[in-house]
């Protein structure tokens, strides 16, 4: 066996300070997510309010190309309010016509962003961390220009892309379930 | 620069046949899962005819056992007919109450699994796989034993854990939305 | 407890097709990030003996930018024949001068992409996949322009980045040990 | 579009700290870890040198099984001073062999950790965590009983076990190469 012997002081001088490349999601990036996606919904209302659908449906445009991950693949999306047999909207075409409406191709699509939400709120439930993915589940309250407010029960899971930045794989809302 | 040098012969001589791990999740194992969840929902309904409440709550007791991931942490569950202030059950004594009912802390839970269902099936509209963590969301329809089907919008997502077993995560459940 | 009903046959017919995504790596795109790897080797080499270092160096860049998560990052590159206090590039800089020297800040760097290397193989020992990232390790065996073999000890470890492309964040590359 | 309203008030109150499960890995885990593996080898060493290679033997068994990823796959394990053909040890028996000797199936290993090692010491230039791996690259100073001081240059990748624990996957070794 041979091995090479240098003196202590020698191996002392080159320790090292190491540099880290980390892609794990923390909790403050999921909040930021959800807050982002929250203010996001407020901005688009009150571009509708003020500026009209098409106004909004730029923006939303823009909106689901920064916080989603249709230019990955498909995206796991249930929304909140749509129905059989257009339920689930894997394709940017179908989220897009869920948050803004005006798209002939899904006919009861009336536009969920443009209900004069005012306020948005998350409050998670639990948060699950697995490295550059991230699930949450939770209640999100919106409130709207007359101060109602609409609970939801949601579910995202977010990837961390190569520029860091969170984008939704997963997305399911539903309305609250009522006892009868 | 000192480089040594060999004969090709002797080179190719150490051509080796790799040995390869692999924690990756496949579809099939995804879909063994599914499968796996909806026949553990059916004996459940099965023993609860045959034998009774106490005989349905240990065997689902064994099936949350071994199809969640409650043993590694909070679970992200929000079943179907949940109710506030009791929706999300991040437990495990959470979601034994909700399939099997019986537990005065979840005065509302009458057992989804003891509602006689005799098929239960699951019908995927998009997975998202990224390595050893997986989601999927689709359709999954219940039968019971009169022949009635309710169909929930379903989203899941597995890990594989260290014995290659896929468990639970998230598991988001809701009645579907009508128009009105 | 509400449930809706719906038919059998209704049942069946959203049964749907899924989309998937699916970001794990297989063993194909790791053998042919490997052989690019080498394939590049040679290719540089071959270019410095037709059009010189300077056009080699211009190839060393765009290989080390498309092969290498530099973009990203720090990466763990300990190279063959680096020598104290050099030895780790964790810097894009530090890898372009092994490569192809030239860089007086690395002053015993001669360009081990110089090396008239015509031909580079893989025999992989052992693969270790994990998701979105995949490590290998085994020999590579360089042969020169003169039919002399040199074989390495070389560990690699890849991420798939958002476009779908294995890049190199560990490097790890050693002469073969010979008992004395 | 059906939504239901409750008071704001009544949304406040349902606001939840989340409970959290996060399997990433994080920077004072790995220096665990290392720390460990360092802490392991000195204690085989004065294992043998009190109590000889039996009781030694007996001790490298449970550091292996604890500290090393062989219970789930091969593990890369590239030790210093193996010697083709037998270079890498991916099996629990190659991995025992190398630290301890006396297996007549690994004729050139005369049991790297019965060396006398007294200090073991961990250098990291570089770290990459990609969520429940983590990958190291660095010097490694062992120093024996007479003060002498050898270095390595090496690698680890470790993976977070379903207990939380670090475990090996893969592990490069090599001694620092000498210009000449």
């Amino acid at each position: 066996m041979k091995i090479r012997y240098i003196t202590t002081a020698a191996a002392l001088l080159i320790a090292m300070n190491p540099a880290t490349a980390d892609d794990s999601i923390t909790e403050a990036e999921i909040t930021t997510a959800q807050e982002g996606w929250c203010n996001a919904l407020v901005e688009i209302s009150a571009t509708n309010a003020k500026s009209g659908q098409a106004a909004a449906k730029a923006l939303a445009e823009s909106v689901i190309d920064s916080a989603y991950a249709y230019q990955m693949g498909p995206v796991l999306f249930k929304p909140t309010l749509t129905v059989n047999p257009q339920t689930f909207r894997t394709t940017r075409e179908g989220a897009l016509a869920y948050f803004v409406g005006g798209d002939p191709a899904y006919p009861n699509d009336t536009g969920f962003a443009l209900n004069d939400w005012t306020a948005c709120e998350d409050d998670n439930a639990a948060i699950f961390i697995s490295g550059n993915t991230a699930s949450t589940m939770g209640k999100v309250h919106f409130t709207d220009s007359k101060g109602n407010v609409t609970t939801v029960d949601k579910t995202w899971q977010f990837v961390k892309d190569d520029e860091g930045q969170l984008r939704i794989v997963v997305h399911h809302s539903s309305l609250e379930h009522t006892a009868d």
